[in-house]
C-alpha cells in the first residue's frame, strides 16, 4: 500500500515531534518549547546523551505505529542500539504512555520541561533504554542481545509480533552474529513473529561498521544465507524514505501474516523464509550537517552530542536552536505543550501502544507455573548414604511433568547438553524444537518442541531472558564451567531485576533459574578446561535482594530446591548439582526440612552426642562431592578417634552463611554460632573456590578457626578421587586437617597423620596403574 | 592437480594410520599393534575420549601435509572441534614430533603402547587438544574461538598460512559466528593467510547442527555473504573424497598465493575474496556402522565412544577389533612398531611439520619488545595532587611509540573504544586496520594498520590471544564493565598459561595485558549497565603464578605499571585506570618507587608524625577515584581533628595484600603490619567490590579492624561525586567511618559527624538542582 500524501505528512510530523523531543532531552533544562530565544541557562551544564542512532529509531517507531493501527497488531519494540534512550522516551511521552506511568511527567509544557530535565540528570532517568523506560524489555547498555531477546519474547506468543532494531555496531558482536540463526528455532504455528530491522547508520562510536561497508550483494547474500528475505530501505530524503519504509513494512507484515496463515492451516512443507528490513540511513539524520567546519550528520561525529559547547559557545547554541526549530515545534505542540490533536490521534490506543504493551511488562501477564508435587518424584532411601542416584536424572522426571502441565509457558534451554546433563526424561513431554531439516535418524526433534538446544550459551540465556521478561517461566541447564560465557549477560539481567524491584509499576517476573551440572569435580573425560566453579563468585557480587545460590547434596534435596526456585519471582537462582551416580543422603521428608532451613546439622553423621558439651570439631560441607568426602572423613574419624566429638553441618543455601545484615537469607549470628560454634575448629569442604566461603563469613565469630578446602585450579583429565586429592579436598586430607587443628588429639596423632599421607599416595599410585579409583572408594557407602 | 593413484594410496594409508592411532588411544591399554587377539585386559577400564570428529580432522591433516610438502608452506593447524585430541596426538606421533618432545613416547611398539595408555588416563594427557599437545595454539575445550585464534596467528606473519578447522557445533556459538568477519581486518600484504575448513559432520553431542541442516544454497550464500569463496568437499567414499579434497586444497592454496602475489606487487583494488573449504563428511567416518542394532557412523552416537562396553561385552570387543583391523595396521607399521618407511617419508620435515612448527610454540620466536623509556612521557608535577591529567591520554603517547618501534610485533586491540578511552595518540603511529570500504570522511583507517577495532570483545581477545601465542606482543583496551564478556576466554587463557609454565618445552610468551578504563566510577552518561568492577574477582580465582592486578592512581604510576606489564612473560596483567581528568599525585621518580614497592605509605598525605608512636587510623586506598576521596578525607580530618594521627597507604599492586604464602607478590606479614598496624582501625577505599579486599586479607593480623568501602551495585546516570556518595565511598562518609571507629576521638564528635551527614545531603541537593557537582568538589586539590 502506498502512503498517500496526507498520511505521509502526518507520519513525518510524528517523526519530527519525536526527533524534537529527543534533542530536547539531550540539551534542555528549560524553555522546552523554544518559546523564548535559547539562552545558556536553558542548557544542561553536562551534555550526556546520544543523538546518532535516535532519528532512525524514531523513524522505525513511527512506521511501526502505522501498521499496528492498520492491522490491529500486538507488537513490541526491541531497540538494539545501546544509545536509543531518547527515542524510546520520546515516543512513550508522545503516546501518552509515559505520563500514565510517571504522573509528574505530564503531556504538557511543564511535563515536557521535566521530561527534558530528568534525562541523564542526577535523580532522573538513565540515558539508555532501561527498566525505567515503559515499553522496554531490553536494556541499552551492553550490546549484542536484542535479537535473542526478541525471539525469546516471540516463543509461545502466537499473536505477537516483535519488531527488533539491530544496530550495525551491535551486529559486529559475536552473540548478535550467532543469533540470526534463531529462525531455525521459531515455530510459525505456536510462536509469534520477529521482524528484524537491521539499521545501517554506518558508524559506531568512532569507526565505520563492517556491515555498512561491504558491497550490497555480499550484505544481501549474508542475510539470505541466514535464511531471511531482506527488504532494503536506503536513502536520506525523508519523503522518499517514508514512502519506501511504509511499502516495505507493509510487505513484511503481509508476508508474516501469510506465513503464519499457511503454517497454521494447511501447514508448511519447510522452514519459512521470514522477511527482514535493512534500513540504511544517515547517522544523526536531520541533525547538524556541519559543525566547526567538519561534517557531522552522516558521520561518527554525531554518535553522542553533535554540539558539545552549547552553553558557552553562541554559535553552537545558534545551530542547536536552528536544528530544533527545523522540526517546526509550533506545528507539533499545542499552546499547552501537548502534542496537537492530529499527532495524539496517530499512535495506536491503550495496550496497543508499544510503550504500554503488557508483553513489555511481563509480570502483568505472568501466570503461576503449574508445579506437580515434587515429593512424588522422590528417591526412596533405605538409610543415609546407602544407595546412589543420578540427581539430575531424577530431576528430569519432575521437569518432564512441569513441561507437560505448562504447555505454553515453560521452556528448558541447554547448549546441546540436556541429554549429557541426564535430563532426557523431559523429551517424553516435549520434542527439541527444530525448524531445519529433520532426518529419519533424528530422535525427539520436532517443529513444536519446547526443549531448546543450540550450541550457544548466549542464545540459551538470551532466549530465556526474553521469555521470562514477557511473563513466562523457564530453566537453563548448562555445564558449570561454561556458564562463564554468559557472565556479562547474567550481570545485566541481575541489574535489570534490581532496578525493577524498585519500580512499583513493573510487576514481578519469574526468576531466571540456572541448573549448573557436569560440574568441576566430575569432568572425568574433559579435564582442566571444563573445571571452573567461579560463576558463584560472579553471582555473589550482585545485590543480595536478587541472587540465590543452592548446592543440594543429593537427588531429593535437588528436587526440593528446584521446586522452590521455579515458584520464585524476580531472582536469579543458581543451583549446582551432580549428574553422576552419587549417594542419596536424605529421605524426602528430611530433604524438605533441610532445604527449608538451608543449612543444618546432620546428627546421624556426627559423633557430637547432643549432651550439651558441644563438638570438638565441625566438619562443614556444601556440594555433592564435598559432602561425600566429608562423610567419608567423618567415618574415618569415628574409627580413628572414637572419643572425638565430630559435628557434620551441611549447607544447601549458601546465602545462609552471610550475616543477616548482608542478605535476607543470612543466619543471625546466634544461630550461626549455634551451628559452627564460636571457638571450635571448622573444616569446611566446599564445592567452589575456597575463599568464597571466607568472603561470606569473615564477620562471623570464630572465623579465624574456619579452614576451607575447595577447588584451587588443580585439575586435569583423571579419576574422580584423584581430582579431590589434587585439590586437598579428599577424605584423607580432611582427616589430616582435623588432626592439625584439634589440639585435644594430643601426641597420639603423628602416626595416624602419616597413615593418611600414605593412603593418599597409595590411592594415587593405584589410579595411575589401573586407570580407575580403588573399589573401596568407588563403592564406599555410609556404614552406620 | 589431480591426485595420481600412488599418491592417493599413500595419503589414504597415512589417514588410516592416524585413524588407527586415534582409536587405539581411546580404547587400548596394551596390545597396541593387535598382534594378539584383543582381550578384556587390553582395554581401558574407563573409556574417555571422542571419536566423532577425529577421522575428519585426520583427513584434513593428511591433505594439508601434502600441500605443505609440495609448496614448502609454513603452516600451522588450528583444530576447532573440542574433542579432536586423538587426532592432534596421532599426527604428532606419526610425524615424529611427539617423540622429540616426549622422549619416553618413542615411535615404536613400546612407545605406541605408552602413547595409547597415557591418553585420557590418570597421570597422562588430556583428551582435548591442550598445551601439552605439540603443534597446538588452541585448546579444545570451550568452543568458539578457533577462527579468531587463527586470524590472530596470521597477523604480521606474511609467510604463514593458518589452516583452521571449524566444527559445525562450534560454528553455532556467537563468538565463532561473529569471527567470520575477521577477513575485513586481514591485510594480504603484511599478514599471512587463514584457510578456514568448515567441517560439517552433522552432529554435536546429541543433536544435529544448524549449518549441516540448511539447504546448500543458503549455506553457500551465507559464506559468500561473509566474503569468502566456499569450495565444497562432500561425500563419504574415501577415494572420491581424497581426490576431491586434494583438488580443493590445491585450488585454495593457489588462490591464496595469487591474492598475496597481486597484493604484494601491483596492489589490490579491493578486499580479496579468500577461499575456504566446506568439508561435509560423516561423523565417526570409518567407525562402526551399527552397534546394538542402531546406526552409529554418520550420527551423533559416534560423538564419544561408539562402543561403550568393550571390556565386558565380547560382541563390542569383536566390533572394536574388526574396526581397528579395518585400517590394516600390518601394512602401516613395521615390526618395531614404527610407521613404515613410506609413511615416515610422507609428512613434511623438521619445522615444516605442523606438530613442530615454531609458530605453535610462540615463545621460540618471541623477541623482546622495544620499549621506549616510559619516564620520558611523564607528567611534570609541581606538587602532590595540584594539577590534573587524563591518565590514559598520557599513556597513549607511550603506546604510540611502542607501536612505532615494533612495527611488526605489537598490536593494540579495542572494541571501538580506543578513542573513547583517550588513547588516540596511537593513531599517529598506526592506522586502524580496515579492509572494507574506506570513504573520504574516514580518519585513520588504513589497509596496513596495527590498531584493531571491532565492536566485539570476543574478537579483540581472541585475536590478541592468537597473536601472543605465536610469539608477539599486545594490549587490549576495554571498558571495565564489558570485559566480563570475555570472562570465559580469560579463564581458558589463564588455564593455558598455568599448564604451559609446567612444560619446559613450551617457551614463555608475552603476557596478556588488559587496560580497563571507562571504569565504574566515571560512567557519567552511561549509568548502571556500564558499572561493574567484578572482572578482578574473576581474575583472582586463577592461579597466583599467572595473574597480576594493578590499580595505578594517576598518570605517572600508570606509565610505570604498563611499562612493567609489557615487558613481562606468561602472565595475565590487569591494569585499571581512569581516562577522565584526575589529580596527579606523584612525580615520575616517586611513581617508579611506589610502583616498584606496589604499596606504600604516602607520608606527605598523612599526619602520622613518624615519631614511632604510629598512627591512630590508617586510610588505605586503591584506584584513582578512591585515592582522590581518601586524600580529600585526609584533608578534612586535618581540619577537623588536627591532633589525629592519620596514615595514608596507597595500593598499586593488589596482590601485595595477600599473604606471601598465597601469591609471589604477597607482603610478608611483618611488612603488612608495618604498613597497616596490627591493631588500629583501617578504612580502605577500594575501586571494586569491597569484599575482594577482605578475601585477600582475611588471614592478616588486625583484619577485624579493616573496614572496606567500594562499589556495592548502587549506581545510575549521575555525577561523579554522586556516584561515590551512592556507594558510601565519598570523603564525608570516610570521615564518618573514621569517627565511628576511632575511640580516641571521644565525645567531641557527634556534632562533627552530623556535619558530615549534612554535607552529603547538601551535595546531593546541589547536584540534583544543577546537574553537576559543586565547584568545591570539582576543583578540589590537595591543599598542602
Amino acid at each position: 500500500m502506498a502512503l498517500d500524501h496526507d498520511e505521509l505528512r502526518r507520519i513525518d510530523a510524528y517523526w519530527r515531534a519525536a526527533n524534537y523531543l529527543s534533542v530536547g532531552q539531550i540539551y534542555l533544562l528549560d524553555n522546552p518549547l523554544l518559546r523564548e530565544e535559547l539562552r545558556p541557562e536553558h542548557i544542561k551544564p553536562r551534555l550526556l546523551g546520544h543523538w546518532g542512532t535516535t532519528p532512525g529509531l524514531n523513524f522505525c517507531y513511527a512506521h511501526l505505529n502505522r501498521v499496528i493501527r492498520e492491522r490491529d497488531l500486538d507488537m513490541i519494540y526491541v531497540m538494539g542500539p545501546g544509545h536509543g534512550g531518547p527515542a524510546a522516551l520520546a515516543n512513550a511521552w508522545l503516546e501518552g504512555g509515559y505520563s500514565e506511568v510517571y504522573r509528574h511527567i505530564s503531556r504538557d509544557a511543564e511535563g515536557m520541561r521535566r521530561f527534558f530535565r530528568q534525562f541523564s540528570f542526577p535523580g532522573g532517568v538513565p540515558s539508555h533504554v532501561a527498566p525505567e523506560t515503559p515499553g522496554s524489555i531490553h536494556e541499552g547498555g551492553e550490546l549484542g542481545y536484542s535479537l535473542v531477546h526478541a525471539f525469546g519474547a516471540a516463543f509461545d506468543n502466537p499473536g505477537l509480533v516483535v519488531s527488533c532494531v539491530v544496530g550495525d555496531g551491535e551486529a559486529e558482536t559475536g552473540p548478535l552474529a550467532g543469533s540470526w540463526h534463531s529462525n531455525k528455532f521459531l515455530d510459525p504455528v505456536r510462536d509469534g513473529a520477529v521482524l528484524p530491522i537491521l539499521h545501517l547508520n554506518g558508524y559506531k562510536i568512532a569507526n565505520p561498521t563492517v556491515l555498512a561497508r561491504v558491497p550490497e550483494d555480499e550484505l544481501i547474500k549474508q542475510f539470505e544465507g541466514f535464511g531471511y528475505r531482506p527488504l532494503m530501505v536506503s536513502g536520506d530524503d525523508p519523503v522518499y524514505m517514508h514512502r519506501r519504509m511504509a511499502e516495505v513494512v507493509d510487505e513484511a507484515l503481509e508476508e508474516i501474516a501469510q506465513i503464519q496463515r499457511v503454517a497454521r492451516t494447511s501447514g508448511l512443507e519447510r522452514r519459512p523464509v521470514w522477511p527482514m528490513v535493512i534500513l540504511r540511513s544517515p547517522k544523526g539524520w536531520t541533525g547538524p550537517g556541519e559543525v566547526d567546519g567538519v561534517a557531522v550528520e552522516g558521520t561518527w561525529r554525531s554518535h553522542q552530542v553533535p554540539l558539545a559547547r552549547v552553553r558557552t559557545n553562541a554559535e553552537h547554541r545558534r545551530i542547536l536552536e536552528e536544528w530544533m526549530r527545523s522540526y517546526r515545534p509550533e506545528e507539533l505542540f499545542e499552546e499547552s505543550g501537548a502534542p496537537v490533536a492530529e499527532l495524539r490521534e496517530l499512535p495506536p490506543e491503550g495496550v496497543r501502544r508499544m510503550s504500554a504493551n503488557p508483553h513489555a511488562n511481563g509480570g502483568l501477564l505472568l501466570r503461576d507455573l503449574v508445579v506437580p508435587d515434587f515429593r512424588e518424584y522422590a528417591v526412596r532411601v533405605s538409610g543415609h548414604g546407602k544407595q546412589s542416584s543420578e540427581a539430575t536424572r531424577v530431576l528430569g522426571h519432575f521437569l518432564r511433568d512441569v513441561l507437560l502441565r505448562n504447555p505454553d509457558s515453560f521452556r528448558l534451554m541447554g547448549p546441546d547438553e540436556t541429554a549429557s546433563n541426564r535430563l532426557s526424561a523431559v523429551l517424553e513431554a516435549s520434542d527439541k524444537v527444530w525448524q531445519a531439516q529433520i532426518l529419519p535418524v533424528d530422535e525427539h526433534l520436532g517443529r513444536h518442541g519446547r526443549v531448546m538446544e543450540v550450541l550457544s550459551e548466549h542464545m540459551c540465556q538470551g532466549w530465556l531472558e526474553g521469555y521470562l521478561l514477557t511473563g513466562r517461566h523457564g530453566l537453563f541447564n548448562c555445564y558449570e564451567a561454561f556458564v562463564h560465557i554468559v557472565d556479562a549477560m547474567f550481570n545485566q539481567h541481575a541489574k535489570w531485576l534490581k532496578v525493577t524491584r524498585r519500580l512499583p509499576w513493573r510487576r514481578p517476573i519469574a526468576s531466571l533459574n540456572y541448573l549448573l551440572t557436569s560440574h568441576v569435580w566430575r569432568q572425568d573425560h574433559n579435564g582442566f578446561t571444563h573445571q571452573d566453579p567461579g560463576f558463584l563468585d560472579v553471582v555473589l557480587n550482585k545485590p543480595s535482594e536478587v541472587v540465590r545460590v543452592y548446592l543440594p547434596p543429593d537427588a531429593n534435596t535437588l528436587l526440593s530446591v528446584v521446586d522452590h526456585c521455579l515458584r520464585s519471582r524476580d531472582y536469579v537462582n543458581v543451583v549446582v548439582a551432580g549428574k553422576q551416580p552419587a549417594l542419596d543422603f536424605l529421605s524426602m521428608e528430611e530433604a524438605v526440612l533441610h532445604c527449608t532451613r538451608g543449612i543444618g546439622i546432620w546428627e546421624w553423621a556426627g559423633t557430637d552426642r547432643g549432651d550439651g558439651a558441644g563438638p570438638d570439631v565441625v566438619l562443614a560441607c556444601a556440594g555433592d562431592v564435598p559432602t561425600l568426602e566429608t562423610l567419608a572423613a567423618a567415618d574415618l574419624l569415628r574409627q580413628l578417634f572414637p572419643e572425638l566429638r565430630v559435628r557434620v553441618v551441611n549447607v544447601v543455601d549458601l546465602m545462609r552463611l552471610q550475616p543477616a545484615s548482608e542478605h535476607p537469607h543470612g543466619l543471625p549470628d546466634a544461630e550461626y554460632e549455634a551451628l559452627f560454634t564460636p571457638d571450635k575448629p571448622v573444616i569446611f569442604a566446599f564445592h567452589g573456590y575456597p575463599w568464597l566461603v571466607h568472603r561470606l563469613t569473615y564477620r562471623r565469630a570464630g572465623h579465624e578457626n574456619l579452614h576451607v578446602r575447595g577447588y584451587k585450579e588443580e585439575g586435569t583429565t583423571t579419576t574422580p578421587f584423584d581430582m579431590v586429592m589434587l585439590n586437598d579436598l579428599d577424605r584423607f586430607h580432611l582427616v589430616m586437617d582435623v588432626i592439625d587443628r584439634v589440639p585435644e588429639l594430643g601426641g597420639r596423632v603423628a602416626g595416624i597423620r602419616q597413615r593418611m599421607v600414605d593412603e593418599r599416595l597409595r590411592h594415587r599410585a593405584y589410579t595411575r596403574e589401573f586407570g580407575e579409583d580403588p573399589a573401596e572408594v568407588r563403592d564406599w557407602v555410609w556404614p552406620y
